[in-house]
């Protein structure tokens, strides 16, 4: 085996940049015996070249300009850890078209230009992987590309947003409210400054559109997506889901429907059976459950953020692509570095009416005769079929209370329609919160 | 790309022999879409050529001769998916020898001649790849091998035996005896004829040993694991466990020791936490926990044994190797189909004194005064430390008495010492029933 050096550009050097950059450095040797050849960061760009950071690096590795290292000709594997768009995209692109490997943990970047990203690879013959991009450190995306390879995906459940699902546990395990604990996660640092990327679905989301990319090869529109975060979970829903053996997750659904192979992508709060092993998955945990039409069901569980976790996935790209520069034999491309290719991109996406489920919504009413009649009646006319009922006093001065509806199977169409005439009635008081109850195997 | 034809022989022809071969067919266009390669199984080694299947093939693939197959210069891939050891290491070592890839469900032979095996693909050219061996379609291997490529493994922990995963978990929600659930799983298929091989711990510990060079690049002796099976659980040790939180599974362990990085591997029914994921995987799943110092924990669940789920995994190792094939520049070996090389051939075993665990002792012991003093007094002289206590009746006219015994932190040795004189003792009935009960993070 030739020995062989891989020149190595960071893009980004925060927490994950910083995190990456200590694990090269001190398993140096280790990954020289795994490779036969050395793995050499040889420029960093920084925002700033004179503040200080934990881990320490030569200044002369210090660069304020990424497009430097994305146009550097002895660069092989460029590492995008800016995240954001404007920036991050023009040096993934300039990368890519330059024949680079690319990197990356910025699935919001992917989400949204994933298609002229693998675009711009073909063409300049660079690759993109994108291992830290979904649940972290869990190597989900090669499972799916490589370890599952014969199976078609009828469907991808995920938790994938550790933030939601640590608030969802507390809220659950302690009886805060959704404020309460979100103030308090902010301090400890389990939530952002600005959380509405995180609380409002839209990280979630991201990875979704990738994962379904992955999985049938479609890349999603993120307004395609029906998405809703964790702000309107309250504790009359943590209530209802103890009572009933159900814990509510905020879950990204990626599902074929079975009659017409469409395309069905949402992220939304979800009652989810205790017994179901996604039930069970709490704090900041990931999960991600894979059906597979030869494999069955599969399920990994693991760290999906945090400095450590994406640089085991970043590094773990960085190894793979190592194997194939070292090892190709011309200046070709290796085709196999790629996503697998599944031929969807005519895949059609699912239609609200298409959608079937059992639904949970919670009203708060005017206590006072006739309102149930009228919702049953206003149900009644989507032929949506109640399964069961419960209501109680919020607050008795104000004569409101807290209704509470579980459905039988229906369409997310027809639940949608009956919400909004519900919202319309004098005797309901704000925006209904409603949520699928998974109907998981 | 050029278009290339991967030649693969089937050796074995049961069920996960036509599950592959179902597979490879059915999916055969979208296998050429992936690999712009065509894969033909071109023979297949059947032990009886009039033998009616569910899966036909052309007579004209089948021999009788698997040797045949593995001198065979035309074929490129080797399945050996007939199990057993004779014939199947001379078919594995003669496949080697001559250059070929050979993927292998065989978790038996990779244990008792893993080195052979792997020197064998070293001198040869040929490679070993072994997915199916562990977790069937649980792409575990890959996990370890390629997508946590950056980190020791400080622990792993696997429920990898699905026959003793489905007789405790039954045990537990039917209070059935192990012999009603064994027989049951017999008539049912799940259990096979001849069971000892599973009940017995024998297969986890083929999985544990593989896991274990895997993550620390030493084969461990079969002789040198700790290995009880499910056989003595009984319902009384199921009480004691739903009473107490707990679940009772099969647990394999391979563990590096915190202080002296000694490397211990065990295969040993276990009281493990329900709130602890591995306590809550049932039935004839398998489950692997994985502690990676970079990137945590992370954990894998799903099929552990089946026709479809092992196929599932065989294939992704036919799949890998063909990439690797179609692509490589001349006849030279490609080192990254081999397990990441983790140089611990020199690892030291850790000794049972080394073990540190809480235990639980279950004992059969005449109800007369004078016993808890005795067996109270040999845990002291061994300094295993009680932290508690609960004896039953039996059978009041025997006057025998179940006494279940929880320790303090001790040591392996301390606590075999201890049953060993616990036994001698005239007031104690039977062999002591002795389980660990897991610490897991």
């Amino acid at each position: 085996m030739k020995e062989k050096n891989i020149k190595i550009g960071l893009c980004g050097f925060g927490v994950v940049g910083q995190g990456v950059y200590s694990q090269l450095s001190g398993k140096k040797a280790y990954l020289q015996e795994q490779l036969g050849a050395n793995l050499e960061v040889v420029r960093i760009a920084v925002r700033d070249l004179n503040k200080t950071r934990d881990v320490s690096v030569g200044s002369s590795l210090l660069t304020t300009d990424p497009m430097a290292i994305a146009n550097d000709p002895t660069i092989d594997i460029l590492c995008e850890l800016m995240g954001g768009q404007g920036v991050a995209l023009e040096v993934t692109l300039a990368a890519l078209r330059s024949g680079k490997v690319l990197v990356t943990a910025n699935k919001a970047l992917l989400c949204d230009h994933g298609a002229e990203i693998f675009a711009a690879a073909a063409e300049g013959g660079g690759h993109v992987l994108f291992e830290a991009s979904v649940a972290g450190g869990i190597p989900v995306i090669k499972a799916i590309n490589e370890g599952l390879i014969i199976n078609n995906f009828s469907s991808i459940y995920g938790i994938l947003n550790g933030t939601c699902n640590y608030i969802l546990t507390r809220m659950t395990n302690e009886g805060l409210s959704y404020q309460e604990i979100l103030s308090q996660a902010k301090t400890l640092g389990y939530a952002e400054a600005d959380e509405s990327l995180d609380v409002d679905g839209i990280d979630a989301t991201h990875k979704a559109v990738i994962l379904a990319y992955l999985a049938h090869g479609r890349w999603v529109p993120f307004e395609n997506v029906l998405v809703q975060g964790v702000t309107a979970v309250t504790q009359d829903d943590i209530a209802f889901a103890k009572e009933n053996g159900y814990a509510i997750k905020l879950i990204a659904v990626i599902d074929r429907i079975q009659d017409n192979g469409k395309l069905y992508v949402s992220v939304l709060p979800t009652l989810v059976s205790k017994k179901y092993s996604l039930g069970t998955v709490d704090g900041v945990f990931n999960a991600i459950s894979i059906h597979g039409d030869v494999v069955g069901e599969t399920v990994y569980i693991g760290p999906g953020a945090g400095r450590n976790a994406t640089s085991s996935a970043v590094i773990a790209d960085v190894v793979d692509a190592s194997k194939h520069l070292i090892y190709r034999c011309s200046e070709t491309r290796f085709p196999f570095l790629d996503p697998a290719p599944r031929n969807g991109a005519e895949v059609e996406l699912a239609e609200p009416a298409e959608i079937h489920s059992r639904y949970y919504v919670r009203l708060l009413v005017m206590d006072q005769p006739g309102v149930m009649a009228e919702i049953a009646s206003i149900l009644a006319s989507h032929e949506v079929s109640l399964a069961s009922v419960s209501q109680k006093e919020v607050n008795e001065d104000a004569a409101k209370a807290s209704l509470i509806i579980t459905t039988h199977m229906t369409t997310e169409q027809a639940i949608f329609d009956a919400v909004v005439d519900l919202e319309a009635l004098a005797s309901v008081e704000e925006k209904p919160f409603c949520m699928p109850i998974g109907a998981f195997k």
